[in-house]
């Protein structure tokens, strides 16, 4: 048995379609957000990050880091243990309650991620509902297909934010059977908008629970950054709502917020919960500094959406093939992983400017995208910058040039 | 569907079986560990911990302190993206290559856990072997447990360390077959060690992988914390290494070191590690200071042993029920769950020591004990403490005072 061999092939299979993927060494400079510095074999180059998820920059915020600094120094860098076995700071305690109240429940409840919020959320939720059925957006992030998958119960995938495929697999299902509905609010990599509210209605309707991943939106959207649900007058409505401190709120760490005996059987029972080290004092110092002050400032909100606003204008006005999304979100789509790692190359080596080309699986094939996320620090002249530069490596690759009036799919 | 009813019940179940688990609120305090406030209803108390997996106090090591202190002056927070999207920061690639020299590997890769790790890495390595069987300690880890179910693959299970039935099981699937051995080197709950070398040779024999989880022995066994492997001299035989960063490195995250083609395939197909942000620049910089400091200080290695000795000497010497190790794990078994947790509520309240009970599912049932991790920092004076109290709840609870010769099963 030649294992060695079937690894090679493994990455060989990747580099044939064009999608292996090399990681950009990046140093952040702190204070001076987008720009970073990017070392290559050449030496260290400066250059403008363009594909952050540190959506508001929070993660260069003063209060932040100081908040991380002040608790290294008190409480030193680590947890020590699991939650239940000498972790549980009270670090991590404060920042659950700060996140209950952002969504306006009873209870949080933080992981170590995003992904495992949903792995172990949905596969423990799954789990204690007997023979529920999980009703699942076709679009959904990986993290949620395999909390599903792990929860070993029946999934219906619906069409993507399709309310009617959605109640007929309700309706079929019937009121008596338990039934999660597991969806985003803001998808990443179209940045549309699911109808949170109708979904709840459907979910009153057929007596479903609902399960809201609202990683994209935690920090942006809703007068105290609670999401899309917020901005919506939903969030009551919605049973679980999953969130992450890694993206707007700039940190690590993902949680989910909802009744406090739901909170209390994930709690319980979730595996990827239980048996893991809990996320440092200082980590979630800098994430709980991050949520308390976005729940008062809309600064950096308003900010993020006038620039994602000029970006789009800019670059819809010089032709580029932009997908129209109603969120902070811009996609400018190749088509193709080849031509899209290009455009990504050259726009680094020769205009400084970074964006990661977005091949599959992350998107579906076809679609391959340059994915723009401006945030309150891309103010105008970077935005001509990034525009310039698209220009040029559009004409330079013979790229089309073309409006889009909505997602692809 | 009244879904409240139903994770009522769940929790319910687990109050009934005296399992219910409720998490001690600590704060740590840098520099006087393993001296800590607890947060109780009636104000602070101060308590020293005797469970903590912060097991060197590299936590509270200076020189972890300022790496994360100056990485998060410099660079801030976070991370910014997942690896592949502008999360790829210097100090996770610098750490990566501290990791891979530490294990004698040609490559590394770090996760957001431990858990991560093993979940996705396992999960990965059998997706990309064909028809894989996966050959699965019974004392595993959950998040080996769960890796392996990911995988989707055949799994069989040998009785713990037994290389009679691993090799029986090895034959029966035949030299053709893809096959996995996912093991531990020190077995947390009993602190007993596998024999590395001699599953080692039944994997070259059958022409089967080897997968070790050295989370509890990395940084703390071997002339330059390597882990049990790098003790006995077997690290180049091992195919994929498996450590924390949480526990002797004192930070977070997990990490796997092999082969240059395997961590390449397991980088570019675990969706764990993926799909998820990136562990923020300053966690890697104070966990690649605990790591570089524990390659050349032998102080702490040795201050350990050697207060795990005293302390199993004093508990011995009172007549409690001690599982003899072979490492710095002190089991002292209880029994059952209620009285277990007995214990350590009086132990918390009237002794002001905080060891935490571990109940069901983390050891089967009937072993329900105090696990006690003495580090460099539980000196003469703490364990003489220990012991007093020791005997005071043993007393009080009318637990059976017996020495045992061996690892309780
Ligand atoms: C929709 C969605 N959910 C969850 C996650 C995972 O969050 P985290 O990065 O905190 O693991 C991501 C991306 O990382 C995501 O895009
Ligand atoms: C054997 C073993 N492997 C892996 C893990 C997970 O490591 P981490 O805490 O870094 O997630 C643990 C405990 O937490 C463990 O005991």
């Amino acid at each position: 048995m030649n294992y060695t061999a079937i690894f090679e092939d493994a990455v060989e299979m990747l580099r044939r379609e064009k999608r292996y993927r090399v990681f950009a060494d990046i140093e952040r400079i702190a204070g001076r957000f987008p720009h970073a510095l990017w070392r290559t074999p050449a030496g260290m180059r400066e250059i403008v990050v363009w594909c952050s998820n540190d959506y508001l920059g929070m993660g260069q915020h003063e209060g932040s880091i100081e908040a991380m600094i002040s608790a290294a120094r008190r409480f030193g860098v680590g947890a020590g243990g699991t939650r239940n076995i000498s972790g549980n700071s009270h670090q991590v305690v404060t920042l659950e309650e700060e996140l209950a109240d952002l969504h306006g429940k009873e209870a949080a409840l933080v992981f170590t991620s995003g992904y495992v919020s949903n792995q172990t959320g949905i596969a423990t939720l799954g789990r204690l509902l007997p023979d529920a059925l999980i009703l699942s957006d076709q679009l959904n992030h990986n993290s949620m297909i395999e909390g599903v998958r792990q929860s070993g119960r029946e999934k219906a995938i619906f069409r993507h934010n399709d309310l009617d495929h959605l109640e007929d697999l309700l309706r079929k299902a019937g009121r008596e059977r338990a039934k999660l509905i597991a969806f985003e609010s803001v998808y990443s990599m179209d940045g549309d908008i699911a109808p949170i509210g109708r979904i709840c209605d459907l979910a009153e309707r057929y007596g479903a629970m609902t399960y809201l991943d609202e990683v994209h939106a935690v920090g942006m959207y809703g007068p105290r950054g609670g999401g899309i649900a917020e901005r919506d007058g939903e969030m009551g409505r919605v049973d679980v709502i999953e969130g992450t401190l890694a993206k707007a709120f700039g940190a690590l760490g993902g949680y989910v917020a909802a009744a406090a005996p739901v909170v209390d059987a994930i709690r319980s029972h979730a595996p990827g919960f239980i048996f893991t080290s809990a996320l440092p004092p200082p980590v979630a110092a800098a994430a709980q500094a991050s949520v308390r002050h976005l729940k008062t400032s809309q600064a950096e909100r308003d900010a993020q959406q006038a620039n994602a606003a000029r970006t789009k204008a800019a670059l819809i006005g010089a032709g580029l093939p932009v997908v129209l999304s109603q969120t902070h979100i811009v996609p400018v789509i190749v088509g193709d992983a080849e031509r899209c790692k290009a455009a990504s190359d050259m726009l680094l080596a020769e205009h400084g400017i970074y964006i990661q080309p977005i091949n599959y699986p992350t998107v579906p094939r076809g679609t391959e995208r340059l994915r723009i996320t401006p945030t309150p620090f891309h103010g105008e002249a970077l935005i001509a910058g990034l525009t310039e530069a698209l220009v040029a490596v559009w004409r330079k690759l013979d790229l089309p040039f073309q409006p889009m009036a909505a997602a692809a799919e």
